[in-house]
């Protein structure tokens, strides 16, 4: 429980503004300039690249990859999976969001296939989470049509075969690996009415699991999260200037703030 | 008059926010954050997605399609056409914005060959629906550089020959099928000054033609966007701010507010 | 000296707003709507296009052209090659920004080529002009580790040997050609927070040099953002409104806001 108090994620906010990671995104293009700005706002450096040409230097000197399927085409499939395999080989972290998986054949195979390399962590939400494991193959026993305790069942099995840690995330996220279960409340119900502000999590997890062990590095960015995303909603009266906000609580976050905001218990 | 009163209208919003239609969108790169946060406060679901591997799976699901020319390139073209022969083929509507027509040959050819497709709406500003009347094969007596009337008078010919609806937008904004002419009024002059704001109008246009006859959408689409415009840009001294304050009017929108700034008068 | 003063910036803004030059973009996915955004603020009228199909008819009729790096494919590289020359053949003003050129050897070699079709302005960052000379072919005795001197060192030898006017740009900002150094001060600790705003700066030049001749145009430009950079950074705690806090200094600079915050000299 220690390992996921307020000040440890704060302890790991203040590691991640000091060191400043680069972190390589290919993410849909609705979610560009928003998980940009999220990402500058938090203490972190992004770059957004896709082209099959520049993965492998971009490996070269990435602190980490977050790879989202939002806006795909077969071009960035490819770059998607040359980057997941250079980082996953050179032993650093990589973050797969599965955007609307269970939607279409390419979605479906695109996550899939990415799922394959093995991320560093899945983050989706529940839909996400129960349709990737029903199709990707080896996992076995899911009810793609059941609620959000099947949707963490899905995540375990996710967890043990790929060896991710798994993100689920809505009203209450959850992180889950093969033994652990952490539940983060926060947030608020203007975030879903503003678009792509789970892609840019996605980024923030990538953020963190920079400068630290995956587990614990998606702990604490989603406590940062959830209280940033707390703050910013009760300031506000409708979704419009949300990732404002949001950026400029994520820019403001300090130990007291993030301390009587957060709200991550092992269960 | 009586259909197009701000209480129809209202109905519409109110039928919209009930069965949040999933409004497929094909758009250009400038317009995706703000048209997905625009549909978003308005009550509809978003989503983008141009990968031709893609359109016959969301075309099985999605409630409405919206074509935009904005940013274009030939892999686009493709999946645009293949979108929209799917939901026409469907019995679905389907929305095309011509932005830029008549300023290059590729968007020409491609718009042309969009409105061969028959939308169940066009939306586009004056010039953009003479210059695609101009030029779109059995148009003919239309002067592409006359004003407003002649752009009426060629709303009314690509209204008669495609049997779509026909939106000339701009300081007041028109609604044309082959018998009827509906004027709306609103909106702000800083609205110009704030990009996609029209690309957006388009989106909420194929929300409102899934919950309603196409020319009674298309009136409730553009009073309830001239509505919250004005009320948004009457808060604003300047353009920056004005998506954000958009969405929150929209997000906001009661009847009382919507009767209190509504405009549309059959003519 | 005289033609550096905000009266002299103050009159090209207003130039610029009564002829509302096309800027025509070839820009980066994430800074598209901002630079949209930013240019409409500023009077000038954006457009975005970037398949090879239309280069030819946009540059028959753009007043200027901005070539932006940042996210990179081959078949963008072809427009933007293919768009640089047919503006220099038509003796039409065209900036480069060359975005992260150092880091890949795709955006190495796009700038390299880009470059030598000898744009009219260059804008880039410390790093990425002492980058861009450092295997620009011909340019000579740059010491890609050094610091800014060497960074306007490098400029210099762009400048003649490319007949380049070279901005370089940061906490302060540097216009150099072959004979005159102006440096620029104002901006706002908050604006490298917020995603894209050196994006949309080489926007803001492109349209000055639709107005003036280069030098002139670029320290106008640099004078007018740096000003209103400030004007919107004194205004906000954090980054999340700073790019529609900037927008609304730029459309409401007059010449006495301009006058108390511009700083340009020539050293």
């Amino acid at each position: 429980m220690q390992s996921f108090s307020s000040e440890a994620s704060f302890a790991l906010l203040e590691k991640l503004r000091a060191e400043r990671p680069l972190v390589h995104n290919i993410t849909n293009y609705v979610a560009m300039t928003v998980s940009a700005n999220v990402l500058l706002a938090l203490g972190a450096s992004p770059a957004m690249a896709h082209a099959l040409e520049e993965q492998d230097d971009f490996a070269a000197f990435g602190s980490s990859l977050v790879v989202n399927i939002g806006t795909l085409s077969p071009p960035w499939i490819e770059s998607m999976k040359r980057a997941a395999g250079l980082y996953a080989a050179a032993g650093k972290p990589w973050v797969l969001d599965p955007v609307g998986v269970g939607a279409t054949t390419l979605r479906n195979e695109t996550a899939a296939d990415l799922l394959a390399l093995r991320p560093t962590v899945l983050r989706g939400n529940a839909g996400e989470v129960l349709a990737l494991a029903g199709f990707a193959g080896g996992v076995k026993g899911v009810d793609s049509t059941a609620g959000s305790d099947a949707a963490l069942e899905a995540a375990r099995a996710i967890a043990e075969q790929f060896g991710s840690v798994v993100a689920v995330t809505g009203e209450t996220d959850f992180v889950i690996d093969g033994k652990r279960t952490v539940a983060i409340k926060g947030g608020h119900e203007l975030m879903p009415l503003s678009t792509a502000l789970g892609c840019s999590l996605s980024g923030v997890v990538g953020a963190f699991t920079a400068v630290a062990p995956a587990f614990e590095a998606t702990v604490a960015a989603l406590t940062v999260y959830a209280a940033a995303g707390r703050m910013a909603g009760n300031r506000l009266k409708g979704p419009g200037y949300l990732p404002a906000e949001l950026c400029d609580a994520l820019y403001a976050l300090d130990e007291s703030k993030l301390a009587a905001n957060a709200d991550a218990k092992q269960i």
